[in-house]
């Protein structure tokens, strides 16, 4: 039963089909110039309802980076929650692809920024020459904690980045699980609520390795294009991540996908409801039921990760697009089980 | 007839067929802890008859500038051809990933170094603390021209670097072409020749991204590890590239590929030889027969790319792992129709 | 009355004096070579009672980020207090020098950190390739507060720095007022108590640009030099910064002249005891006696900044080793009259 | 007999009793504020003769790294000539400050570039996303083998640097020497020219550390005062280099100053003129007369840098500001004794 994450997964058959049909091709251009590439930015335009520009790389950290250094100078501030990926995750790559921005950590209830919370941070800022310079903001969606951000709530944090003159970034690492969760329209999320950037994730929910950066904003795209040559993101049989890409979406198989895995999750909540430490929105349960419980369900076979401070009692358990129906059935007893 | 270069061929269905078979396994650790990743180690050590340490990333451009900003502080100089991959087509990657080491350009005939090159560019080197500390050397195996140096070249090389006391890269982007070629073990134009880091290229032969940094020098593991990871390329669902590299070693099938290639490109050298401007040696053709030639090879539906200065009349023909026998011929036709 | 901050005062005539004196030879060797510079190193070897080098640099910033990027790599984390001089006011420069390191931050009363406060943030690291490698502990003696840290204090923080393998610095711009309030030797809070590197301030001193980067592990000498040299203070006249220096030292004039302004700090300290939100230990003075007394101390003349957070009613007051007992009179009588 | 630098030289009287005169005020604002660095803009744009932008630092290396840095983006060609004090003294701080800047090597007669040379090199980068992206041209004024550029020959380069949308630097480490030799006025070989930085050195010419960063383009502004703090460039005490800067061009000191050392260069020249690799047109004088000579030279007790390649035979010397004619005449008798 592994429910360490949602990266241990399996290639989604639709997928992996994608990627062995445009290999029929014997060759095609190399570094986006092959059919598939040039479609990308066509079909991520009708997905998100205007036009967009999308540039593949192989990992979620890569699209984090090369798309806040694409908005943040080296003396940039960038403010995040305290347990954003990019801050706790990530090895420091947004300060390696920026030259040097600062991540600035803000609080918040369930891993989510608050319009107050920001506003306060922005404040702190001193301003001046000694000070970073203010540059942008950056929220996960689906949150470190599966939670998630209503459009409203987005749009929220976009008006104060607006009014601050900074820019609005989504890790969207699990923004398919977000979306499937709202029910509402990718652009409902992102650019009508004020999003320039978004990285879009696709490997977690069944991609090999495909990640995409969304730009809203077109000033930004040149940037992004040359910091991901200069960071090894450019491939150059660029077919097979276009293609993961384009079978994700085509016919709403991200959507699927994650509608799935929310679901098992859901139903993980439940049994787990008096030990629950966040919501259960998304594919992530997180329950704080103390060493001893934990100590059972691993003994019972189940791979997990401890959350929080060491010897907190936390844990977070992923549910996966293809997670077995069984190992749901046999973790709902689980977690029934315990005292 | 597509010639552009060998990063426009399809994956080879070993390599894809490896692919599909890990991915029956419902979920694998993630970021190299998963069964092939391990076996990496283990397979290129084996590869190699030696330990190495094996580190997979997604380009080679990534791997060039990983494996060199791991021997190279930001103030370090790092000496290679003026032909250079890492100098003419990775837009400053080496610079970025090393946080701004300087290429120091060496001349030498067929894109390749000699050891009086290497000396004379090192004892240009001011040497105090106003110029770049001596850091690497870097070379091309087969080189930009598609041309190769034998074990006895290299270990020259080597000893160049030895006695200055800077650590040796080789780029092996197209090295199975260099080894289908050399006849020799890959020991022998790496390790045993002074080598400190290799980027083993697969993608170029027969992989869809797959490039692996492999290190003959334990003590520089751990930051390479470190800057893979910030630089976005420690990919989570890592049985896919190892599964790749995997297959391209097993049973040779790595040689098999790169002879074909090697062998169908001599082919062309024969008819094209009076034109030819570097020897034809593994799967580049390089020639010279003037603009008004080549654009007839153009209109003749032949793909490929100019070289040299802009209208320099010169041209590289790139032969793939899976270029057709008909495009051989058929190219082979018209180079010999050319005057 | 200015008492913005001590970097606003005039320099020590002594400290003029050697400049000018300096000045009588026609020439001097450039870049440290000269007579002045190579002496530095033996007067602070006297002066902390062991081996030492020094490395002058132009201002605080510059000595604090190459002290920093000795010990940090592009992927270290470094602590240091919330309201630290390296987070607040130097725009980066850390994360600019090191290529990227984090500055992780840690509360603590008075600007001080804790050994406590240390762990817990250690330990709130994950200690994985995902996380920051633990690189360092930087503290301000005197702090941003003005207040100082024992030599017990300083060792039990060296021991935790120890303990975990970490480098230990100390922002040592107002080091000499820290000392001079102490009553203790340089040494009993420096490499005796486990500290690797100090910035050993003069400008805010008396001195008109000198600060100096204090190694006690002699390790790191070789790459400090390097990166004070790309960073562009590696001056050629190395003699004045030296001179600086040296006359700074001699016969305990930094010492002199930090006591006086500490005393003077001491006599504002009893009239404010109502407002102060920080001890009076050194030449700094801080009260949050309300904004509109604020205004009151403003309109009578009295040059000052506002601090923590916008609107909070708190300043800070800092004098000058030449500040004048007129200013000081003057000033205790306004902050008497504070209701 | 200390030919090695003008760098060596002290401080020019009239510069020093400037420091000390500054002196007098009890306090000034810090980081610019103060009234002398306020002036700089106002005495800089007169002596320009249009409106300019100052920046102090305290080095050339920083004057040069941060002006390019703030026109160079990280993926960024400036093209130099190959014996640059850029490329070859200031170890790769333009890469530092840039991010990983590349400098492109550009031959020419003198330690000058020609627009022909600057023209070659622009063709000869790829101009794609794999090539890094023109950027600057920078040249030295007085170049390293002390020659100058005509109003006329800087023009042709600013035509280059204009047709190619690249902005252009000049290194004026020894600018008052050109401009003494020259006769024009500062604006001819700046921005009537087409330059849009240069970097105004003084401290080879009397100064103590003081160098400007003259900014022509007023959108370059900003980022470069963002990386002069970062770098530690940002002087708390403002007064004392803005003080060195304006007693440096008030009534021509800077020329008054350049003159005597050109023209008791000049006095060398003759004599040497069997000898001479470069024509002398500013302080400095090179001569290739042997090693046998060289080391007679030595022997007479002429301190001195040996130039070029190791062996050569051939050697620098620098006329600084403060020579003596003593020297000069001694200096004089012994080069006429070679043979």
């Amino acid at each position: 039963m592994n429910f360490r994450s949602d990266n241990n997964a399996a290639i989604a058959p639709e997928i992996l089909r994608a990627i062995v049909d445009v290999n029929v091709a014997a060759s095609a251009r190399a570094y986006g110039e092959d059919t598939w590439s040039r479609k990308l930015d066509e079909e991520f335009s009708a997905l998100f309802e205007r036009d967009v520009r999308v540039f593949t790389v192989a990992s979620g950290t890569a699209a984090n980076a090369i798309a806040l250094a694409g908005v943040a100078p080296p003396w940039g501030g960038v403010f995040c929650h305290r347990e954003a990926h990019i801050e706790r995750d990530e090895c420091g790559a947004v300060e390696f692809y920026s030259g040097g921005a600062k991540l600035s950590l803000v609080d918040g209830k369930d891993a989510k920024l608050t319009p107050d919370g920001l506003n306060a941070a922005i404040a702190n800022n001193g301003g001046d020459i000694h000070s970073p310079q203010l540059a942008a903001v950056s929220i996960s969606q689906a949150t470190e904690r599966g939670t998630i951000y209503t459009p409203d709530e987005v749009a929220a944090l976009g008006a104060v980045a607006q009014a601050n003159g900074i820019s609005f970034h989504v890790d969207g690492a699990r923004f398919a699980n977000a979306v499937a969760a709202l029910g509402c329209a990718p652009a409902d999320v992102t650019w009508r609520a004020g999003v320039d950037l978004l990285s879009f994730g696709a490997t977690k929910n069944g991609a090999m390795a495909a990640e995409a950066i969304v730009v809203f904003n077109p000033k930004v795209a040149e940037v992004i294009e040359r910091r991901r040559k200069r960071g090894g993101h450019l491939l150059c049989k660029g077919r097979y991540p276009a293609a993961q890409l384009l079978a994700y979406v085509e016919g709403g198989l991200w959507l699927r996908l994650a509608r799935r895995a929310n679901e098992l999750a859901s139903r993980l909540g439940r049994p787990a409801a008096t030990y629950l430490s966040a919501p259960v929105q998304t594919n992530q349960v997180f329950i704080k039921p103390g060493e001893a419980n934990l100590a059972k369900l691993r003994s019972a076979g189940v791979e997990f990760y401890d959350w929080g401070a060491k010897g907190s009692g936390e844990a977070r358990f992923v549910v996966s697009w293809n997670q077995s129906e069984a190992d749901v059935e046999a973790m709902r007893d689980l977690l029934a089980s315990l005292r």
